[in-house]
């Protein structure tokens, strides 16, 4: 194995999209050599012009191979580039990962040089015009290599992640799919089906839509080619996942359906039904960690301000936070069709809760707390 | 029935919890004499020790009579009051619209004088201690009466509503109700469902939690008790969603059952459905109103920026997009666990997106864009 220098070296990335691009961008940065190929030869033409590296392939086997091609081609790739380069070592970028080394390994392939990766980061804009040296600065990069893999490999893949600005996390392949079905990929498939009720519904009921409905439908903006090949490369965990939430489902839809037949008896059980379930949903959202770790509930204080929407108020409210010592964790924007005015969200640490109410207030703000 | 006179008279509040004790609160700014009542005697004298009003019930007929109790309890409450108060002007605030006339009259009422409403405003927080004075400010509030109410009444309320700041809207009773069993409380009941998820996993899953699922769960968090009683009050519209929503999720499965079952052949048709679905669901979110009514795609753009986390720095970055004359649509700020850094999301109109990233870059932001 060529001995890869502390940093840089010899780069080539397969698939010139949104994150290979980023990729090699980002390597780029640091001083790598870097080659780019995509099987469409416009798409690494873009990806070049973008100075994400030369187009095609080196010669002679290259330090790193990234393969930044969608989750259900990878093995195939893999397996070919694997017996191409006989020296180098593989990742992937793929948000799917159990079947990345097993099919590769069925493809006759040295998977001891391939060590599976997932950057959490991307974008709605898919292709390279998107792409980002940074785009994976502060974002977790988990690596689910197993004992198949070099471990000096699995060294020299994290180094490079970490050095591209990643948080790194090895994770157990079968877990990581099991815990991103849940995460994630179910999570995209639920606001995909709720959007997809309104492509063909009265657009004046949209009218009523408030910010619950635009957070649960954020994500159905996707890229549908992108998540086709996520949720077939992770089939069997997200079945898994989505048979539990319509197992659930049914039992809701039971209760309702007892209701409106009408039967009054009825209306006390499927009230417990009902109850059951938001109450099993408080528990699980206190579950999603925090800044910190910390469950939002215990941790966290709103404090609602009313804004008008021109320029420059937001900068003086946040000045003003600023000046008062105050760390906001989160800020939402909650605009009024029509209205020339908006509510601010402030999301603080509890104690810092009446401090910045009463800066603003003392300010003259409209202040809900 | 008693004139009003512009603007303030007696009102009289059923049901001391936050939307009623905020409804008693506004109108107490505005100069109304108001009582407070609640079937729970420690909730009124919670509301009246917040300045609500006085707590009891008024001697003679007030000119507006605000029902604040659970959607559920609407038409005896209302019907037990307009045979009590017999000249009285009578609104509801509940979530949940069909039923409030039709029960009320066939428990014999006279529904003439019942204006039936629904403010859009709420919090996490339920009960008098989290009311505010101005909690309908810059919402919407939809009043539904038909044909069986008095004109006169209706503007008496309309009125009413608007005094409190908020966006008074006309809608038809059912057509309200099937549009926010879709904008509304089919998305409530999704979000529980899959927090639910949550509830019995292994916590490491949720560490791989990022933003989406952190949307798509926000209102999980949201009050059992009364959810519980608006999908019991909507029902059969509840019904109709999920319906549809559970036909499309059963497609959904039976796509990626077939790949799962590991048949070549049935990739390419469970490929098409997925795209199929992805692709509506793409629609559909296109459909939710930006500001202005403007879809988010065509009107915004977003710039990110790495923010350390400590005071000051979200006053710095907004002041300056304040003196770039860049007015912010939208703000998210995305935290990484354990990092000191993380990503602000500024979305801005599309003309004002290069404007934002070169200030912020010209001031030393690391910014993408």
């Amino acid at each position: 194995m060529t001995q890869v220098p502390e940093g840089t070296g010899r780069l080539l990335v397969i698939g010139a999209g949104l994150v290979g691009t980023s990729v090699a961008l980002g390597a780029r940065a640091q001083g790598w050599q870097v080659w780019v190929h995509d099987a469409d030869p416009d798409v690494a033409r873009r990806a070049g012009a973008k100075g994400a590296g030369e187009v095609g392939l080196p010669t002679s086997d290259p330090d790193l191979v990234v393969l930044a091609v969608p989750p259900m081609a990878i093995p195939t790739v893999a397996a070919e580039y694997l017996k191409r380069y006989l020296t180098s070592t593989f990742t992937d970028v793929g948000s799917v990962k159990a079947h990345v080394v097993d099919e590769t390994q069925a493809l006759g392939a040295d998977v001891s040089r391939l060590v599976p990766g997932h950057p959490m980061a991307g974008g709605e804009v898919p292709g390279p015009g998107a792409a980002r040296a940074d785009l994976f600065d502060d974002r977790v990069w988990v690596l689910t290599a197993d004992s198949r893999a070099d471990a000096a490999r699995v060294e020299q893949v994290a180094a490079f992640a970490a050095a591209q600005g990643a948080v790194v996390t090895r994770w157990d392949a079968a877990a990581h799919d099991r815990a991103v079905a849940l995460t994630s990929h179910a999570p995209q498939l639920l606001s995909t089906l709720l959007a997809a009720r309104l492509a063909d519904q009265d657009p004046a009921d949209v009218q009523l839509s408030g910010q619950g409905l635009r957070d649960m439908t954020r994500i159905a903006g996707s890229d549908p080619g992108l998540w086709t090949q996520i949720l077939l490369a992770n089939a069997v965990p997200v079945l898994d996942v989505l048979d539990a939430i319509r197992a659930d489902l049914d039992t809701v839809a039971a209760a309702l359906r007892s209701v409106a037949a009408g039967s009054g008896s009825a209306t006390g059980a499927a009230e417990q039904v009902l109850r059951d379930a938001m109450t099993r949903g408080n528990t699980g959202r206190a579950r999603i960690p925090g800044k910190h770790g910390l469950s939002p509930a215990e941790a966290f204080a709103t404090v609602l301000v009313s804004v008008t929407d021109r320029p420059g108020e937001l900068a003086r409210l946040f000045a003003l936070a600023g000046g008062a010592q105050v760390n906001l964790e989160d800020v939402r924007i909650d605009h009024v069709l029509g209205r020339p005015t908006g509510l601010v969200e402030l999301t603080v640490a509890v104690d810092q809760e009446t401090v910045l109410a009463e800066a603003l207030a003392a300010d003259g703000w409209t202040v809900r707390w």
